[in-house]
């Protein structure tokens, strides 16, 4: 007797995704099954996937981006640490209702940004009620969409009629997630397929990839959190353990204690994850 | 403004109590976040974690317990380890039950347990045939039960009429799990109220109850897996390591290189943080 078809559903291989990336060790900087913060532990990351999955299943059930993100980021927080991976859902929403209507695709992924509106970008606003989130101050003039004023920008978002697209086009060039949205997602779509040429544990090609996607572009959100130069130092350093002329476990315990967090590297190794789940990635 | 309400649903915590059981480390003989086999990975255990979410759902939302039940397993068996949390999901399923009834009370579980009926057995039996679980050979006479029988065992229950909880209070004295059910759950809740009682991150108090667990019983896991006499060694070990007389980190890697495995210990872990959630246990 066969057994009946349990496979994974999209919102399920979301929710994996986010799981395997946090469990990929050494990953210089984050939490990992090794090492974790006082105030942001590994079990902190699992608490808020299994609560994130509700706004993933409306994603992939055909709900608009934006609302189901804002759910997404609800459940998530509903553990003690605060934002654990707030860019890994806003980079997998979107691929996942472009799995959810069809085929995962850049093309598809693509027209579900086009597709976005001044609703979704309301209701990304309101999704920085619930965590706080390290982000940039907004240019000058542009105070009234500063992201941390959450569903008080509303009407500065309607009156200008920005969608969510359209904000992260404005945002690419400071943030790699933004930078994702507004270019077909490249980066995270060519992160899945060397996943799955990849051999061997699912959480070490996970590491595997983070070093490489750190020591090839400098992380956004260090730069952020500290600066350029931090950035940069990070990309060299993660280059230097490539070649070979740095231990991986050391830098990580280094910038661990430096508190340097390379979340957006992080996030991109989640949404490839997704894709390469989504793909029939054997976990 | 209040963020909307995103608590996690019941199926929810039972989810995430078998993520926090696998990951609190050290962990004597079993799958931790430091620890795991070549064929049985720490991936593979969330990736169940998630798959048997949709059968903790129908517990919850009042199916049948062994169809429930059935369900979780088929879900926790679509990755590559086989069995990672059987008989975590076999204790915790009547457990949800009795939380989505109303309160989850011993009684009420006990309730659950006096409910089941006889396609609740040949559910329960159907189980089997999503993994290899090692189980111990039926009694003489008993072999048309032998639950390694599946679904072809289901005549043979039908014709004896014999109910899950009948069949478990069978096994009750060489399956620690069947004796919880046919117990009340005694230990499940008593170790529950101990992990409200500690404090700390949620995965190390997961451990130390592992380990208190291990030392004051024998796994009668690690009895059908090898036998009476390993048993008591690892629960003679674990006293030892309470007494600050043997190192719990040497015991764990020791006990992984000769594949002890104290599952029904970990289960009843798996139980009891499952209680703690949903009496408020934060992470």
């Amino acid at each position: 007797m066969t057994a009946p078809d349990m496979t994974r559903s999209t919102a399920q291989n979301a929710q994996l995704a986010l799981m395997l990336e946090v469990s990929g060790t050494p990953k210089p900087g984050n939490v990992d099954r090794e090492r974790e913060y006082d105030d942001l532990k590994f079990e902190q990351f699992l608490a808020g996937a299994v609560g994130a999955f509700d706004g993933l299943s409306l994603a992939a059930d055909g709900e608009p981006v934006g609302r189901a993100f804002e759910r997404a980021v609800a459940g998530m927080s509903q553990q003690q640490g605060g934002n654990t991976q707030f860019g890994a859902l806003l980079l997998t929403t979107p691929l996942v209702a472009a799995a959810g209507e069809g085929a995962l695709t850049r093309d598809n992924a693509e027209a579900v940004v086009t597709d976005t509106t001044v609703e979704d970008a309301v209701n990304f606003y309101r999704a920085f009620e619930h965590v706080d989130v390290a982000v940039n101050d907004p240019p000058e003039g542009m105070e009234a969409l500063d992201v941390r004023r959450g569903s008080d920008a509303a009407p500065a978002i309607r009156e200008r009629g920005l969608t969510l697209g359209e904000l992260m086009e404005e945002s690419a060039v400071n943030d790699g997630i933004a930078a994702e949205w507004s270019d077909g997602f490249s980066r995270t779509f060519e992160a899945a397929t060397g996943l799955q040429e990849s051999d061997g544990a699912v959480s070490n090609r996970a590491s595997a990839l983070f070093l490489a996607l750190l020591a090839s572009e400098v992380d956004t959100f260090v730069v952020t959190q500290h600066d350029t130069e931090t950035a940069l130092e990070v990309r060299d350093r993660a280059q230097d353990v490539l070649a070979g002329d740095e231990n991986p476990y050391e830098l990580a315990q280094e910038l661990v204690e430096r508190e340097i967090n390379p979340g957006t590297t992080a996030d991109i190794v989640a949404g490839a994850l997704f894709i390469a789940l989504e793909r029939g990635l054997s976990v």
